[in-house]
């Protein structure tokens, strides 16, 4: 637990690694937790890396490469031969093992699975394969433990001690019918406190929450957060039981769905991290960069457009900043507060009230905002009443509509099938701030007469 | 688990509430999931609601009363007798008892404590609200399931039996010394596995994860989600065993944490949702609007120090939104990587190589928009050479110290204890609008000589 990587940890194992001691080295790992050894993974290059991996156990080495970034364990992955990688996947539960066969070539992956131990697992790891990533076959793992309904308490237990042999973490047991259909869950509490001679159909409990093979991730992750699910069952079209989620799984999943959306929410397109390559990150964020530069061209092609007017009204141009970082403001908040509602699905009540409220909202904001920036304007920079009339209720108005565009374009994409996280950061601001300068200059010419 | 929140189902249901039809509301609601029965009651007005809590069994409404938004349980339990809410924490876990025993005033506290039906349970409660609410110690139960590491399997599965009544899930059982001190640890499997009569001693895991009562909440889900663990004990300085922190608890405790990063980058200051109250929507989002203006005040003034030279050099008035969205839309990138790097831990290397690579990025997105900025300047706007080549280098420069702001900012914060989230969304955006004109202005001038 106490574990902290330090430097002359790193040193002292990479000099190990380099005079190739490969006995010091596992026992300098003796009573490691797998998280720690994945820590040291991605401390080390790809080649020290590998002989870590190829020196110690693979039953440490196994979870220690799932926890890894992907792109590290890829490096390790293509240093190991097909009989390596298929000693890593004897130790892994299915649904981690048939993750790791999908990150390998279709060449190397037949060569692993004919190298895997034990052909049920190998059968379970080829099943789990055909299912796409995002739903739940692509979550689930073949490892459970289940009972017939017609078995007592005690032959129940006495089954239960060979199929956990196979489960790292016992969660709840399923009931089947004589052919497999899931009919209900028997909690492990249920069954220690029931006499032993009960039989499972009078003690099992026939409602038991589950979801079909074919759900998306997303709606698995909202079914076990709402209902508070530590696993959940997973059953095909006839009701026959195919594998288990647990939370674990979908811990990881929340995690990196929410670093999604808050990374889209500042303009960073792809899941990166502080220390990915810089061609990485490049890629990741140049392009919101590109929307904000042709934003600004936009926005000199409109100043440009009312470019007359800068001899007579030249201080209407000092407030052209106040005006774009407001209405880029403004839309962010809506926006944001808008997509996590429909990610945590507490977006409730129809349209009509919901515009209401975000005009009253705007309004308020607006009005406030809308007063200071008069009076500043006004003592400040000694602009003519008509002038700081202009800009305040250019004020009021671009935060009316920067709210209405964040609240609804979300809402519209949404509705229909594009994740409305994109409208958040650099897109919603650029946009706000062409519009809220055009607005503004339209309502100075309209006041001011030019 | 198909349960659909309908407008008919509400309707029929506020009718029978108005009707005072208590039987045929507790009919209606016969086999329902309390996470559904707590999405009705955040559709319903206080007074609604109370009714429906004291209409149905409180095995059902205490649960519910846990997932609904905290103003929404406030506003009932304000209209609950302290009789009333006692009856529903003795349903609960001691956690959650503790956590709304803990929303009561002192007074009200007292008369609830006094009326719990047990008095072990009350005495945990009232153990469980002298910890802060976000260390190890508010976040445990104290019910959990612990053997002694004398006895045997068959013993040990008798003395379960009776523990786990009061246990909501198992997840593990915890082995103790005679004293209660806490010495590891045994999975379900490996007792259901054992032979009967195997002392725990022979089988049990000596090592286990455990954290003490005072570690931070962002510690102790940091560690569960490094070692994939779905419950951990709590122990004293002494190594008592106190309680237990499960998963469940955690999952909010994360998800809270993500939207509330999320919210602090979009600028939105509290924990609020689409749903909320027009004023408490407006009190956190008007401060962040209100930074927003007086950055744009700044940049007047700037612009306003430079006005001098706008009848010479008009066009460069243009560009002044363009340089203001870069430095922005850089700041927050920057910032985002680094404040979810912190977050997750996965920060490492040097401030030095930071620094370089840093570097290296701005300069590369830099030269590539500031290439681009300078053929579109030239060509569309008829732009001097010199005041393109102003222009560009103003990109350039304003890109790099805004990712240089936006990456070390946040490090600053973290390393003097404050949370560096506060350091993105406006806050950032905002200096860096200012810094990016005042830099911008500052190059023109050097380059073109006013």
């Amino acid at each position: 637990m106490a574990f902290q990587l330090s430097t002359e940890f790193l040193e002292d194992l990479e000099q190990l690694i380099a005079q190739k001691k490969r006995k010091a080295i596992r026992k300098r790992f003796e009573g490691f937790h797998f998280a720690d050894v994945a820590e040291i993974l991605e401390a080390l290059d790809s080649d020290q890396a590998t002989y870590l991996i190829k020196s110690l156990q693979s039953d440490l080495t196994s979870e220690a490469l799932m926890e890894v970034d992907e792109d590290v364990r890829e490096k390790i992955l293509s240093r190991l031969s097909p009989i390596e990688i298929a000693r890593e996947l004897d130790e892994l539960d299915t649904d981690d093992a048939a993750d790791v066969v999908l990150e390998l070539d279709a060449e190397t992956q037949r060569k692993v699975i004919d190298r895997l131990e034990d052909d049920d697992h190998a059968a379970d790891i080829i099943d789990l394969i055909k299912y796409d990533e995002d739903t739940a076959g692509g979550l689930m793992a073949k490892e459970l433990v289940k009972v017939k309904e017609t078995w007592t308490t005690a032959g129940c237990l006495r089954e239960m001690r060979r199929q956990a042999k196979n489960v790292t973490r016992v969660h709840s047991i399923y009931v089947v019918d004589k052919e497999g259909r899931l009919k209900g869950r028997l909690s492990l509490k249920d069954l220690l406190t029931a006499p032993e001679k009960a039989r499972i159909s009078d003690i099992y409990i026939p409602k038991v929450d589950s979801v079909h093979v074919k759900t998306e991730g997303e709606e698995v992750a909202r079914i076990m957060q709402k209902y508070d699910l530590e696993a959940i069952p997973v059953i095909d079209d006839h009701g026959f039981l195919l594998g288990r989620i647990t939370i674990d799984d979908i811990v990881d999943f929340i995690r990196d769905e929410a670093e999604k959306d808050y990374q889209m929410a500042a303009g960073i397109s792809s899941d990166v991290e502080a220390d990915d390559s810089v061609g990485k990150l490049t890629k990741a964020r140049l392009p919101w960069l590109l929307i904000g530069m042709f934003g600004g061209i936009g926005a000199a092609s409109i100043i440009s457009g009312f470019s007359a007017s800068l001899l007579e009204w030249p201080r209407l141009f000092l407030f052209v900043p106040l005006i774009q970082a407001t209405a880029g403001n403004v839309g962010v908040q809506s926006s944001a507060i808008v997509v996590q509602g429909l990610a945590n699905d507490s977006l409730k009540g129809n349209m009509i009230s919901r515009l209401l409220k975000e005009t009253l909202l705007a309004l308020i904001n607006g009005l406030s905002i809308a007063l200071l920036v008069l009076v500043l304007s006004h003592f400040f920079f000694e602009t003519s009443y008509l002038e700081s009339l202009s800009i305040s209720l250019a004020v009021v108005v671009v935060i009316l509509i920067a709210a209405l565009v964040g609240t609804f374009v979300p809402i519209l994409l949404d509705k229909n099938g594009v994740d409305p996280a994109v409208a958040t950061g650099p897109f919603i601001t650029t946009s706000n701030d062409v519009f809220g300068i055009l607005i503004y200059f339209l309502i100075a010419q309209a006041i001011l007469g030019f």
